[in-house]
């Protein structure tokens, strides 16, 4: 069977994911690979598989050879097919293709796992290694189309509301600040280097200073930094800078571009007019800066409440200004002492040297710390902390930073545990307010929380000389679940108020020029008032699909070690390569 | 003049571009940069500008200080001008807006160019150290903004095509084929490099080996090399690759691509229904594989015609092997000899000692080298190339490599110097049947013209073992008054057809191993018959914009030395760093 003179037309009249009954007893051509080959001895039915779907084949001649993934184009009469045999979980199921001809376009080896699998129990690095294989399974495939269209949808919306998407430079220039730089060495200019963005922050910042006035980029980013499983060196980023506006025009533009994607990239409806959150009250109740607003189960702080306590650890926590928080566990009093022992080891990698913990049941407070405080004390806590029968008190007495890191977390496992989350709920919150300066141990010094560039409150420009750590920013994060999406801040436009902040962070004028220099430059010429947000855009992707491995979204993605398993790189290059860029390796010398 | 307690509100009405007569009255508030300022003494008019345009602004209150860059924001009210004082060219240019509060956002000092002036005369130099100032200019900005569009439409026409866009690594591994790799050092893997994409070759080829069936990207692409002025390190390529289809698809996609591009960014009508032209056919009549069609001036064969010449210069030549072709200049009769010696000198780069010439007049052929025709040759000669009385033929007579060089640059040069071309006219051409093999002077061997995977033409696949420089390939470029827009090709799908082209390339098993190994490998499991092009972006936007400088069309681009004079880079870095990455430089020891 062969088509004789279409031997190199091979173009298809349908794809395997569009024949309906609508198309009975036309005559079709369909390209794709061999799914599955049933052989039936005197028919052979074949599912043939492609971007689109399926659609059954049916072959009189049985012996033709073909084997699965094999790719092939046929040609033939679009039929019903026989009553009970409508497979109704196939767009294309209530039809077949009665080959009239049928052409073996290539053949194939035996692929190292089976694609017809749906849930894939082979190891990662495997699939990393045939990722064109693992995207033909079709899992890895919905998910970058998934990406695609949300690429298209974001491009779509921010063109409609003037956004200039403009293309920054990939080679640019090394910077002391930030994470570590991948360099790529300078042939023109031997001995110099060219740094791969971490994101393009100058760059919109002077298109900005440009009268660009609204701009986005959906853009790649690097960062050689040590993996963990969430990150990638090659990063996506929607980066958004816009002039004039102030910071509700972000949250806004922002609100509305989410709801947009996942209408039309997953099909939930989100709620509108997103919460707010001031940096102060997240630490304050959740422990952290991105808290997962799916459950409740807030941190509440309980040191006002025992400020006479007698109870030592406590007291002695007071004396040294720690803080005392508690979490209160609905039906915890059920737990046993095994159960509440799992919390207290739980919590120790995190800071905490461990828990307190008391019972209320319909008798009073029982077990664990009970018997330390005074009737005024428990009926506070009981109060403050929305204790019930039948709860168990959980209690953390440390540094700030630590009762909040342990109990952030515990907070997290409890709600997995406890299976408070609805993980078909989108909790998205704004996270403001972040404080401008933050102390850095590193460097025994104050710092940038975020950047110098960013924009004090404007209730909070005195303090910047007197009571600096006490400085919000007109920062902000959007969250997600529990995740950082994405975060910016309105940028200083204020020459005289630029200085401020370099002289607050000690820098002198020589640091400043060194570490900014045309930067700061470029500032004078005419700043308009300007501001931005930078969004996970992998990550994005990732809520998108409901996975939590960055790999699903990313076509060749690279391992935990920074390898491309499929291309094998980096890898070692001609010696001639390197002494055009007059560089030399430790194994190989100039 | 303040706002008061709108200090921190920077948020605008209206933008520069959009008040006219229907807003008389209205209460508004701009924002934007100060293009002019003019005192009339009890009046001062200022023209506000932004992205989207200009108007005009009346300060009663003469005492503000104001200077050109500065950025204001004012609140006051529409008014009409005053009879003849409308400004016909502005889209505002019928209204004012009278200022009743205003407040200066930022200072700037003087610009070291002129921001007012339309054809501006200053370095280029000058202008890419402040970048941010020359496309606040205008000219750039507008430019990048039909680059944004193009953008748009580009992914809305692909997608609405069904092709997907997927992301592609910028580190990948660097291949010994091509042009030369930028080189990226592993600081994981000491020793070891990542290289930035020439283009996303294998990776395009792989998504349709993947089943991703059509695949698009707009991406940035790297080629180390020593740059001419049209080129830059990073460019900007459209690529598209698909499955199941023929040549005919990608001409009828990119037609239609090209023709909605012209029609949304530029507002031109293209003819649909491209020319077509073979390689061959281009040659002979042209002299290059990029020929400008918006003129005629052909070259025509005059060595068949000239067997039994006389004339020494001509008769040696063709008893070298060489060829003689002639070129008609309409009306050339009329000049001078010494204007004729220009041409002959302008020749003499390209590869032609110089050309011979004659003239027709009414009284039959004069000068030059008409004496040493027999008048069987000349009138041959007169018809062949289409010669009129009033007309110069020139004549080169060498290689045919050379005289089609010559002769090639020759007619260019002539089109421009007699104005034969149409600045408004878009001559597209699609070039097909390029050969599938050519000689390969550095390796004196038979290469690729385009690539080993270019699929052979189906007439001559015979010819791969006998006549292989005879064999023409399923390779196209698309070609727009002159200028190579894009290429492409049918790719080979069949590994018995790639293994015949690797033996006639005489690659061994070893050799095809080590240069292209997983790629073969990939190419085995189930290859679809696929095709593609690759579309050079930034020469697209030089087109759609009118200018034939490529830096006009990409926001921060570097110059011919591969430097960003803003940026200051590539630079120096810190010893740290290459000590992170286990390299040395010249300078610098391990």
């Amino acid at each position: 069977m062969h088509f004789g003179e279409n031997m190199f037309d091979y173009r298809r009249t349908h794809t395997c994911g569009e024949l309906t009954k609508k198309n009975v007893n036309e005559v079709v051509k369909l390209s794709g690979w061999v799914h599955r080959r049933r052989d039936l001895g005197n028919l052979v039915f074949i599912d043939l598989r492609d971007r689109y779907g399926m659609t059954q084949l049916v072959l009189e001649d049985t012996s033709t050879k073909l084997r699965a993934e094999w790719v092939i184009s046929v040609r033939g009469q679009v039929r019903e097919r026989k009553s009970g045999m409508a497979n109704a979980k196939l767009a294309t199921g209530e039809i077949e293709v009665a080959v009239e001809a049928l052409e073996i376009l290539s053949s194939a080896k035996i692929p190292p796992f089976n694609l017809n699998e749906e849930s894939l129990e082979v190891s990662e690095e495997l699939r990393l290694t045939h990722r064109y294989l693992d995207i033909r399974r079709g899992d890895i495939m919905q998910k970058l189309l998934v990406r695609s269209k949300a690429m298209l949808e974001t491009r779509s919306y921010m063109n409609s509301h003037n956004f200039a998407e403009v293309t920054t430079p990939v080679l640019g220039r090394s910077t002391p600040e930030g994470a570590r730089d991948y360099l790529v060495p300078s042939r023109v200019h031997p001995g110099t280097f060219y740094a791969l963005p971490q994101s393009p922050q100058m760059f919109k910042q002077l298109l900005m200073v440009s009268g660009m006035d609204r701009y986005f980029q959906i853009v790649q980013c690097f960062r050689d930094e040590d993996l963990r499983s969430d990150r990638q060196p090659e990063f996506t980023q929607l980066d958004i800078e816009m002039s004039f506006g102030v910071p509700e025009d972000i949250y806004e533009l922002t609100e509305n571009l989410l709801i947009r994607l996942f209408k039309e990239c997953k099909g939930v409806d989100v709620e509108p007019n997103f919460k707010r959150m001031t940096h102060a009250q997240c630490m304050e109740h959740y422990g952290c800066d991105r808290p997962d607003l799916r459950f409740d189960l807030r941190l509440h702080r309980l040191d006002d409440l025992l400020a006479e306590t007698e109870f030592s650890i406590f007291k002695e926590t007071l004396a040294n200004g720690g803080c005392i928080k508690g979490l209160c566990v609905k039906g915890g009093a059920e737990m046993s002492r095994k159960e509440i022992e799992k919390l207290i080891d739980f919590v120790k990698p995190f800071g905490l040297s461990g828990l307190a913990w008391m019972k209320r049941t319909t008798e009073g407070w029982q077990g664990g710390v009970s018997k330390f405080f005074s009737q005024k004390e428990l009926t506070g806590m009981e109060k403050r902390a929305g204790v019930d029968h039948g709860d168990l008190l959980l209690m953390a007495a440390s540094a700030e930073g630590a009762v909040n890191q342990g109990l952030d977390h515990l907070r997290r496992h409890l709600g997995k545990k406890f299976n408070l989350i609805n993980e078909n709920s989108y909790a998205f919150v704004w996270v403001v307010d972040f404080p401008l300066f933050t102390y850095s141990e590193t460097d025994d010094r104050m710092a940038s929380e975020h950047h110098p560039f960013t924009q004090p409150h404007p209730d909070d420009i005195a303090l910047i000389k007197t009571d600096p750590y006490k400085v919000r920013s007109l920062a902000y994060d959007i969250v997600l679940n529990g995740y950082e999406l994405g975060g910016g801040s309105q940028r200083i436009h204020d020459s005289h108020l630029q200085a401020e902040i370099f002289k607050a962070l000690q820098l002198s004028d020589e640091e400043v020029q060194e570490k900014f220099g045309f930067f700061i430059e470029a500032l004078s010429y005419g700043t308009p008032p300007h501001l931005g947000i930078a969004l996970g855009f992998d990550r994005l992707v990732m809520l998108l699909t409901d996975t939590d491995n960055i790999r699903d979204v990313i076509a060749f993605p690279k391992t935990i070690k920074a390898t491309d398993l499929m291309m094998q790189c980096p890898s070692q290059v001609r010696q001639e390569q390197l002494d055009e860029l007059e560089i030399a390796t430790k194994e190989k010398a100039l």
